[in-house]
């Protein structure tokens, strides 16, 4: 029963994921979910008594997504440059494979939906980026010349915007390319001297695992 | 009776975009839109059957908006390089001045209200900005290793997370900031050799221009 439980449940997150990514939270009814979880409303509400929680659920299932990968590139002890272009690749990737995962990145997008709440998962990211990216600078990666708050607001950013436009033009197909081509644009113009050959080999890089 | 009519369409069109940007698309009723306008439901329905077509109208002002802006930067007679850097900021004070620009720009990232023609919101700037970009490496301010629709993609990319995240944390009022800060962060890795000057230069103007 309690495994039973577990399974329902993870079916509601499931296909509620889903129809958020479909139609958006804000049209999600939730008649959609339960139709597409194929079980009653009445078993719906025994696990969620609102769509809010399963959108809040279903953020929580990404916050621990994104502290096992801090965790998972941490034990591959890469360089801290290494780490920046890794991560923003499998965040990439779990988007792609994790519908759960694309669910709660499209949710932190729908503006105003929680109020404040939302607001702060943009916040949330900008903290570990930040931290990353002046790791990069203190290794003479990036440039002193680059402010890590404006440039880690700015990566920030144009991940959201990736993703959103990923998503209307490719269900997320060319969001791995995207990020590549972002990458390639903006690493010439803050690479430290002399690391010249780094935006050559990351994109290289990139590019064969995007491949 | 026609200059009334006219009137209240204008209000129907400016208040349906107060509620689009409070509320998202999807989650917003005729009944909001008829309350934001202190009409009845029966004089929404004379001018618009249905939210999508208000949609649809508030999208055309954008479209013509945006026309007018290429035209007055046309007259201005600037080079290929300040066009482009002028039409972000440009874009961008539509966006913070005229509530139905900034309505237009928001439902564009609202994915799947439309299906298809959402989509080609995004292919629409692609175009133009591709051409632009073209210009600047033509008159030689970009380096010709840069390839100009994978920046012009990239731009309109940037400038989609630019909006959705401005308008989450500041409500628009920090979009011309990111604007500066996106080319800050770029120029400097896109700009031909012997153009360095160009984009401490660009960015002096830009941030006297958002103070």
């Amino acid at each position: 029963m309690q495994a039973r439980a577990k399974i329902t449940r993870q079916n509601i997150i499931e296909s509620s994921s889903a129809v958020f990514l479909r139609k958006g939270f804000a049209a999600s009814t939730i008649s959609d979910i339960a139709d597409e979880a194929n079980i009653t409303k009445g078993a719906m509400y025994f696990h969620f008594k609102s769509k809010e929680l399963i959108a809040r659920a279903i953020i929580e299932i990404q916050v621990e997504a994104n502290e096992t990968l801090h965790a998972t590139l941490e034990a591959k002890q890469l360089t801290s440059f290494e780490a920046m272009i890794e991560m923003s690749h499998e965040m990439s990737r779990l988007i792609q494979d994790n519908i759960v995962y694309a669910a709660a990145t499209r949710l932190a997008v729908e503006v105003g939906v929680f109020g404040d709440p939302i607001a702060q998962t943009y916040d949330a990211w900008n903290d570990p980026v930040t931290h990353l990216v002046k790791a990069t600078i203190d290794d003479g990666y990036v440039s002193t010349t680059v402010e890590p708050e404006v440039l880690a607001e700015f990566l920030v950013t144009t991940f959201t915007g990736i993703q959103t436009v990923s998503l209307v033009q490719s269900n997320y197909g060319d969001l791995r390319e995207r990020i590549d081509d972002m990458w390639r644009i903006v690493l010439p113009g803050i690479l430290a001297p002399g690391n010249e050959d780094l935006a050559a080999k990351t994109c290289d890089r990139a590019a064969a695992l995007t491949a």
